[in-house]
């Protein structure tokens, strides 16, 4: 049985909430409900952690060590500037998928690179909450 | 019942053949195999083909128009330079999804930037055959 | 007589269909027989064709060579990195006029830049439909 | 009756002067009459001033507001770094053209970046003192 | 008595007219005006004036130099490149304050630079007419 | 009565402590002793805190959101690249004001760059500790 | 008896009859009848192709795959920007050559930018219609 | 007797365990260990500490002000970004020595630049588990 | 006899007033004396102008064509924008020598770049009032 | 009889002995051989000569004038920043070849800039020591 | 016995001499001896050695091959351009170590930049003479 | 008695010799001997000196420490690279001026960036074999 630690970053528990323009009205919560039913259904155990704190992220990405199959991970504003992110996504040795919500190809500049992809083993953009349910299938053949 | 289009632009007809090390051992027609049935359990119907011209690419993109509900496309190397195809995408109005086989953004600095994203709904990449079955859940999720 | 050749580069063929806010209604069948009926008006003989492929574009600039006064040429997204069409305009050796009907110093950064414009007489933006009309009555003066 | 007004920047008074073989041996008296015959024949009326100071462009184009249908600007050197200019043709809510008699993309690299074409309708270059007349049909057109 | 003199840049004589959108339905003298009574109220005294000439407002803050306390100054669009008014605030070594009714960096990227700024005593923008008010209070605690 | 939360960002619980000669003597209790009077008097009700974690700040943020009318922000270092908390500044939806002691144009090239700005309402610079008193005076118009 | 494969890019049917001034009054035929007669005393056989087509360059490059033992490339104004076109001959595995005309690094700026050089065995550049045979005897050499 | 204090930053504590090829099969505690031993030797006192947290690495550098000599920083992936922790190296007004374990040089482009380097006494980098040793000899010399 | 126009721009009528550290004590009339009487010893005739104002020293550039043997120019801050001055030099056909007062080189590194250089004789630069005396023997030479 | 000068600069004195896996076991000693007897064949007379010293490089160059027919030039590292050699070689009006043993292209980005091909007649590369054998066969045909 | 070459770059023979208030009051001479005292301590054999030739710096490396242990080298200016000093430290296979006597990341920007440090073992910079005390340190544990 | 030390860089010995079109027909002796000759009239005494090493310039202007009143330097293309050089004047202490026969601002964009010009005390370019002439005059007045 596949395990999946799912990581959420900085501001995603504002989803929902903010902006929803951009985001649309599930809340993390929400994604979390599904994330949970379509993991059980997959056969996948996943545990589902957000945190605004870099280095708390950090530590749960050290601790996934040996614990975890697969990380699934949703760096929000971190994507773009946490190299201490990815250098610890590449000592945990846990392949990682990295997630968005939104398609951040299609906003502003600065959204479109990410220091922490070249580290991960791929990438799922643009799908709302569903990133993660597409994360999890994704999680499922690798 | 959805009916997707799966392009797949320039040097694609040699995968399996060509540098196995970067992109495995699997050939298109390995792929194609692998999301005609996947599509068929899903209940979706897909259409599947390759070219290396860009003309041709956009042709077929044109042709979408109203005869498709998602293009999944994966623009090879015209990923980082061809504008036609994204006004192409962005002209055809079916929602698009580009795919890669390798994770861009661990490999060559150029590959990282797609013109063709901002004008897609999403993007998957890195999971090499696989991506475009995971894309097909996209598809079906969207 | 002054022999004119128009021609318009990829996705020109979807104009009036594809995103009339930026682009408007006119068809390209519309300009074509506004062109005509115009060029005839002034007394000159106009050929007005359309393709998405650049290497067919190129073709036809190298058959324009003797046979055409003046090339009127819409690359499309080619404007922005075709160095292959510009070659040929240097090479057919006919006065060339770039025309594109939005501003495209008002739209991405990437768009304001013409890879084309410097081997060509002069450029035309703006107008929509009526930048070839304008262009016909610069063709008229040099 | 249309009403345009023509503004010409800075140097342009030296037309015909000054550098004959960039610019020809049209002065810009030369150029105004021929602007004056042709509007006049299309039914336009233009009145066609020169100043190289940019505090006075500025004030020409705030007091067109309201009084003129048109603006033809051909900014001079101006058009590479006024940004003061382009907020007057913006808070002028006059439809504006930019003008060149050169073909700015064929010249140094610093003349093919306008600031101030972002806020015109449309740019025309390339065409000699020719390009006014282009301006006009253009003008009559939108 | 503190004297504090207000120069304002290009097209500010527009406000109110232009663009209300982006810079509110306040005019300039309404804003004069609003300056004029809460200085008095805090016992300053204030002259108020504007100029779309460059060489003006030199001229200007030149003269104040042994005659004002100290300079609030919109640059309008000299903000983003008149190193001749820089060096004018640097050469009459009269503090200054940079005040913009919108938020600079909320705007296009060229508008977020200021060289001016660097040689003032400090900057205020964001808070429409209000930035006026605003700077008075600053220059009544510097 | 308007409610204004003040966060601190990093190091400026060093103030008055460490490199006088850039940032003064005042100590940031000095400062939140002078916001807290100032704030009496002008009948707005105050919170001053501060924090060198980037996490922290941002959940302080969020939880500004539906019980402060204005947020007072001194990001400090945080200013030049923590995305994280633009982003949280957007989700709040409470207006924020971006102060800052020193003239931030005035010194290193990387401090005149605020990621955070283009989400705030506006900006003040360079009064010293009177930077929050005048930032008072602007979160009283807004 | 080694077999070559020469293929010439976009524009290069022009030689001769277009800008003598640059690239000499040779044409490609007069090209390809020297590198015949040079190879044939040299022992290899070489076939001679040319297209402005970048998808049949692919195609071409592709084919060579198992049939050639060197391609030597004129990729014309592909060089600067056809990632396809590099692509195609990494995937091919057959040694390349690039060759040009003219001396690339003599002209403008982005004339000396080569996205294919990289996945060839070597470059040769300057030696007009010579650059040819001059490649004849790298072909000869690895 | 010198007092010194040893801070190292984010993944630091996974050394020894993760990517072994670059950094070798020292842990943090062996290295120290090693450190102990030599300071010990050469009469110095030292503290060891790690965090992945940046504002806890502030707090640690903001304490020790006044109460240690030298500080020893090994900011990981921090040095290339965190302006925060650069500040509060100037405030803590304690001679600094950057170290690194590997040779940042010969790494990815972005891990040359050190955002910490300029406030810091001196750097070294390229001896792995040794840099910190070399470090307490830089250190007994300051 | 050769007739010499030395030309001032902006803010150097404050010189001798303003940031002596920089420029020295010297005014402008003070320089101005110097150089009439060199001139005068060398047998050229010398006019000395100054204008804030880049519309008028645009307009005494025009008025020098055929009036004066040489221009000395000292455009001040517009030497690093005004391309409208350089092109009134151009177009003046004069020949033109650049002085400044500071080593240019020496500052802010935007002060090393000129617009104007490039269609100017030669460059003087560094000397203080010096530079004009330089000046006259270049003129004496040229 | 043609005369060529084969100058090798800096570290080539190393080749065959340093790094193999990048330039081979060739000496070179072993490469002047070959040019001896490749030349001696062709009928021409090669001198061959190496130096690490920038300005012997350029004596060299300097005395070629006149006395040489072809220079065959490997200015090594020098290739990259010499502007002295390669004002050299425009002042010694003999036509040069500029020659690498590896393709520049496909190693280090700094390596693909040649700040003296624009100098030369051609350059060649990749080819090892053959790039010499290939450069006598350019040389014959110029 | 371990024996290191201590190399010395251009203008480290006016130490001691030129800009005290950068470099300090050690001269060379200095420096050399307290070498020497340390090395001899240590058990090492150094020779030191300095020259402002660039060719004769890369003879020297060439020469140590074989012969030393580890090369300490201090190459100056040289450190921001010499490639051809980069590539004999490559050639000679000898482990090296780059010293500074100042902290090149607190002046000026380009001084920052080392094209010497990505082929040396390690970077040592800012300790003043002390730096090569360090380095021997270094030296004695690689 | 003022002595002056004029040194000239690299591929200056070929002047009168090489590309007459651009440096005209005067030998560096030819200039030597006008120096001298006016150098004379001045009551200075000059010594001239060229060489194309780096190492010996920097050797040369060592030993003017001392020596001479005046350096004044025309560093040929090393201008644009050589830090050394630049470092070399600084630590000489000498007041040195940076001359050029050519006005490196209308030539190649490379040309225009002096890295010794910022330790200089002033530059004088563009007025050939007289530009040596216009610096023994600012040498006089410095």
């Amino acid at each position: 049985m596949k395990k999946v630690l799912i990581i959420n970053g900085p501001n995603l528990n504002m989803l929902g909430i903010r902006e929803k323009g951009i985001y649309g009205n599930e809340t993390l919560e929400d994604i979390a409900r599904r994330v949970m039913e379509e993991s059980g259904r997959m056969g996948m155990e996943t545990d589902f952690v957000q945190s605004n704190h870099e280095g708390e992220i950090i530590d749960k990405i050290h601790a996934a060590r040996g614990r975890y199959d697969v990380i699934i991970i949703n760096p929000g504003a971190y994507t773009h500037y946490s190299i201490a992110i990815r250098d610890a996504i590449a000592a945990a040795e846990v392949p990682a998928i990295e997630v968005h919500l939104s398609n951040v190809h299609a906003r502003e500049e600065f959204r479109s690179k990410s220091v922490i992809a070249p580290v991960c083993r791929g990438q799922i953009s643009g799908f709302g909450g569903s990133s993660y349910i597409v994360a999890l299938h994704a999680a499922e053949l690798i």
